[in-house]
């Protein structure tokens, strides 16, 4: 081995499982990340890495990850068994690591097309809005406040690696989104036919709680709004469905104007 | 009351919760649908229920409910601290039903868009998908018999009460795409870009496996593939994520051909 792994100490354990909590990853700055997968990107990432968790497997495996590693990484060796109860995934219990959450960036620049989040509170559709936002190469995520954290254990997992190409930033949403400059469009049950409206080269999706919808205020703010048409019986969708159906729609729209194909 | 409830037996309420395993759903030939919404959907749905259980509450504000069945329904009283030990579901704890598994259908009359899983495993997603097959408007949905059980309680409670407006039919899935005649469109991700793709006017869309996507097989049997077109780093969309796109694209393309909006 090139590098020293120690057994992982039940101090160090509890530490780890601590941080499952809201509470003691503001307290302490830093987050658990889990998956062979996931640690593959992190290492590639300019995220500051306190300790990698892995078992001795996992470290005979992926050596060569740690070779091409500009600072030294502290790490420790744990079995399945000790691993599995230190994360909350229910599978993957190879590996995790302990990483600082980064300072936040003072203002982000924003291009393209941006995702707005009003209060989202469901850490599955926060995750899945990041793995929409990476596809559709979006690359800034603005988050009210009131919108479940980035760290939570079950937004990493399902953003599935990447919260590690997707800024997020947490911004009092309504001060933030009235003093710009780029047209605001809000996904709502009763705007245009988003299959018919004409998306700006630049601009803003606002996508609206789970069960409320936009803020009232917030909506006030939008240039447009748009929805997706209906078919059938169910009164909604998913808020992370509407939001990939409505990038897709947004990023077709900017795409060089190809003839359309012949029906046959 | 217009109608009688009794206490809900321990008898019963053993048997209720017995019933979210797959094998007693078989064996019993009754599935439980919990939460206020789907029973007042299900009592207006052609689903056979055979009990009620819910708070006095529940039956006090719910009484016009009832007042038009064809049919008695027997009704139970419970609480909802029983009543959450009952079923699956963290919240909604007022009500829930156990209502006769429907024969199965012989044939299903196909037209418009079909979906069609090949061993979906997520029950989530299999809901979701009912979801979306819903929203546009799609009837029909063709489940391999490898694809997780409709009357497994998260999908029906990810299916929002979609499933009693959905049908969805259990084959085995390659001889009956065989014998079909019309076209077959797989989800791949090496397939024609969604966005120029030239959609038929009817035609099934066949979604694969969360982690191994299309059965070879039954891929051979598609007249063409389709993918949604990637702008960012992550490698694929969940697979509810992409029906809902792919669907999105299809459907507006059936529609008549609006003059593109001129860009700004």
């Amino acid at each position: 081995m090139v590098f020293d792994t120690r057994p992982l100490s039940k101090k160090k354990a509890t530490y780890i499982r601590q941080l499952s909590l809201k509470k003691y990853r503001l307290q302490e700055n830093a987050f658990v990340l889990e998956g062979e997968k996931n640690i593959q990107t992190l290492l590639t990432s300019s995220y500051a890495i306190r300790w990698i968790v892995g078992t001795a497997a996992f470290f005979m495996k992926q050596q060569v990850l740690f070779e091409g590693l500009s600072y030294p990484i502290a790490c420790f060796e744990a079995d399945t068994a000790l691993l599995s109860t230190l994360g909350s995934l229910q599978h993957n219990h190879d590996v995790l690591a302990v990483v600082d959450i980064p300072k936040k960036i003072t203002e982000p620049i924003l291009s393209g097309i941006t995702l707005a989040l009003d209060n989202i509170r469901d850490p599955g559709n926060l995750g899945t809005m990041m793995r929409i936002a990476d596809w559709y190469g979006i690359t800034n995520i603005l988050c009210s406040n009131t919108t479940v954290e980035l760290y939570n254990p079950k937004v990493l997992q399902a953003s599935m690696g990447s919260f590690l190409h997707v800024q997020v930033h947490y911004v009092d949403l309504y001060p933030y989104l009235q003093q710009l400059q780029i047209p605001i469009i809000g996904a709502t049950l009763q705007g245009s036919n988003v299959h018919h409206f004409c998306f700006p080269n630049q601009g803003i999706l606002v996508v609206g709680n789970e069960s409320h919808g936009i803020d009232y205020e917030i909506e006030k703010l939008c240039a447009d709004t748009v929805t997706i048409p209906a078919y059938g019986h169910v009164e909604s969708l998913n808020a992370a469905m509407a939001t990939a159906i409505i990038c897709d729609n947004w990023r077709r729209s900017l795409q060089p104007l190809f003839p359309p194909p012949m029906r046959p």
